[in-house]
């Protein structure tokens, strides 16, 4: 009784710390390493329901770790899909919803409707003994997954087979664990939906320009990685990601005859044309959203000058925004680097090199380094987002 | 012993529980639901953190409900707050990450940091006596709130003090109510986030026509209203309101020289100005967010007629996606009872009067029937985001 009350109290802290987790990657493996340490075992994998099948996403074993040493695998970890249904005992579990608590896994009785896939034994040289399966029930009842223990060990390190009791405590787990996965997926989704929304617009945004939706992918992950290079907190370089995409919106306040006009334009037209970072700010502007906000100073300063000669405001050096600074040479990059409806697309090495003798008049030089700091990627995305 | 394990199992499920629960203000009433339960007490109420103070948001009272009948409440519940300070009680708990557990109210030592405010008793007759205030901490120990639970009761219905396995027990689901809280506000600022989002960029769609981000809101509002009086669920209503401040996103497409010409359009120039419908549909196109995957639909169809009369498609009655015969009834509304660059406002009399004139063939009769049912509520929006 006093071990059952302390294992509750377990219980209680890992569902709380579960449900603190909000990247559905890391919540993944945290599962499979609080389970095993409930039921005190050496491995444990994790399947996700993913339509009609089960995604096999985590796995851990502690003897194969020490055998092969931290830095190499016996085989790279790869997320593969079996079907919910009956053959597999993974299967079996989700497709019923029931515990399968195995003694040894080569020992199952013909007459059970499952079977033991010994692949895996056989190519690692693991000895899978004693087994639990369970499934991962939401509180509405659905399966979000199937959570699989393998080897129980006693305190001296022998195996035995997982308990009831730790069939009690692990179904429970599972179902904390099953709405935790739940929230974080609803995270993501949302998460998703406004970042499908912001390039959507961002798109539009540059509709009449006839900018295409690769402009400003390259744009978004351009910054992204200068804002990296640049040892900027994950988060923030979240919120560069999201709010890049918008730096050009205000354009849809310049008339066609200005913003679509082939040849230079004269110094009038220029001043309407280069309102459109004012227009972008006005079009952002008093917003309670982080994000927002910062879109709105982007959309300001993305053109302003690291040696005061930008516009609207004519601001220098530290005085503008860091991340307005990081947009202006990554549209710079993009916009020398590939092809437009009215121009051919320059060499990479012509374009960075206009971008190196830019830095300290045009460009900060922090940000120019951190350009080519992360030059690999930068060619990566390049390639991927080519115009053809 | 037995008790404890009874005890501790039913938090294991409450966090399960409350983990469930995404949406805020339905999550703090069932904290203090629960919390009460566990306690066995006989009223509770709940205090989140705002800042530099204490809101009061959430308070029950089974003796008082009991004494005023369900319909009246002896004043009406009104959020209000206090500084976190150590002058009042809830104050003082959050100020110091501490328990109080208080016998009897109205007997705490001179000594005490903290005092009691008699004055809800004053007003409400209720004799508090136990009284249980709790902090609410998350993961990181940040205090995300204060829980009050007053007057425990045995199991004949006398008044006792709280003891200290309700103190440990309640401390615990303090923390899993933190975690939860801090979730469902992080997910509001990211549904917050996406929802201004997509008014700015609704907003940025319609600059050049001259329209103010009062068009979105109207537009918005009165197709909500719409989808619920026609009795959609909840979800999909929410999907509606978001979805509808984009249907005229593909007017980034149309040249300045029709979308702004004062004057009649000819009929090619009515063409092309027809072409925002197609154009919007193919900004949204192949998302795999079900809001956008609306917004496509809803900018593809909102211009099509009940009688096969409209455009682009020249779709006919219940062909027309649903939410694009909402969207079209909402639109005409606001274009017609709202003052323009270009025109006055009609009087909602008249403006009534051509809606239901086109019942059957501009409009789906359903339509038309919802609104007219929530007239109310739609005048209420049309008098709040009025052109000036």
């Amino acid at each position: 009784m006093e071990q059952c009350s302390t294992a509750l109290e377990k219980l209680v802290k890992i569902g709380i710390a579960l449900s603190s987790v909000r990247d559905l990657n890391k919540l993944l493996d945290i599962i499979v390493t609080q389970a095993r340490e409930l039921a005190n075992c050496d491995a444990g994998s994790l399947y996700i329901k993913d339509g009609d099948s089960l995604k096999f996403v985590v796995s851990q074993n502690d003897t194969l770790a020490r055998k092969l040493g931290a830095s190499q695998q016996a085989e790279p970890f790869k997320p593969f899909n079996i079907p919910i249904s009956n053959k597999s005992l993974s299967g079996y579990v989700a497709n019923n919803g029931v515990i399968v608590n195995i003694p040894d896994a080569y020992d199952i009785p013909e007459s059970a409707e499952y079977h033991f896939d010994k692949s895996f034994d056989q190519r690692s040289g693991y000895r899978t003994r004693s087994m639990i399966q369970l499934p991962m029930k939401d509180n509405e009842g659905g399966i979000i997954g199937v959570l699989q223990l393998i080897n129980a060990m006693d305190s001296v390190g022998q195996v035995i087979p997982f308990s009831s009791d730790d069939e009690e405590m692990l179904l429970s787990m599972a179902s904390q664990a099953a709405v935790a996965i739940k929230n974080a997926r609803l995270n993501d989704d949302i998460r998703e939906a406004h970042l499908d929304t912001i390039f959507r617009l961002g798109i539009a945004a540059e509709y009449r320009d006839k900018e295409t939706g690769n402009h400003i992918r390259r744009m978004s992950h351009y910054s992204t990685i200068i804002a990296e290079q640049m040892g900027m907190p994950a988060e923030r370089v979240e919120v560069i990601r999201l709010s890049s995409p918008m730096h050009d919106i205000g354009k849809v306040g310049i008339p066609d005859g200005i913003l679509l006009k082939p040849g230079r334009l004269t110094p009038e037209e220029r001043v309407i044309m280069e309102s459109h970072t004012t227009i972008g700010a006005g079009i952002l502007k008093d917003s309670n959203i982080p994000l927002l906000q910062l879109s709105q100073k982007i959309a300001l300063s993305h053109h302003e000058k690291w040696d005061g000669t930008g516009y609207p405001d004519r601001v220098k050096g530290g005085d503008i925004p860091i991340e307005g600074r990081i947009v202006a040479l990554a549209d710079v990059f993009d916009a020398l680097s590939n092809k437009r409806v009215y121009k051919e697309a320059m060499s990479i090495q012509e374009t960075m090199g206009i971008i190196k003798d830019g830095s300290g008049s045009h460009f900060d030089p922090a940000v120019v380094g951190a350009f080519e700091k992360g030059m690999d990627r930068v060619m990566e995305i390049y390639e991927q987002y080519k115009e053809l």
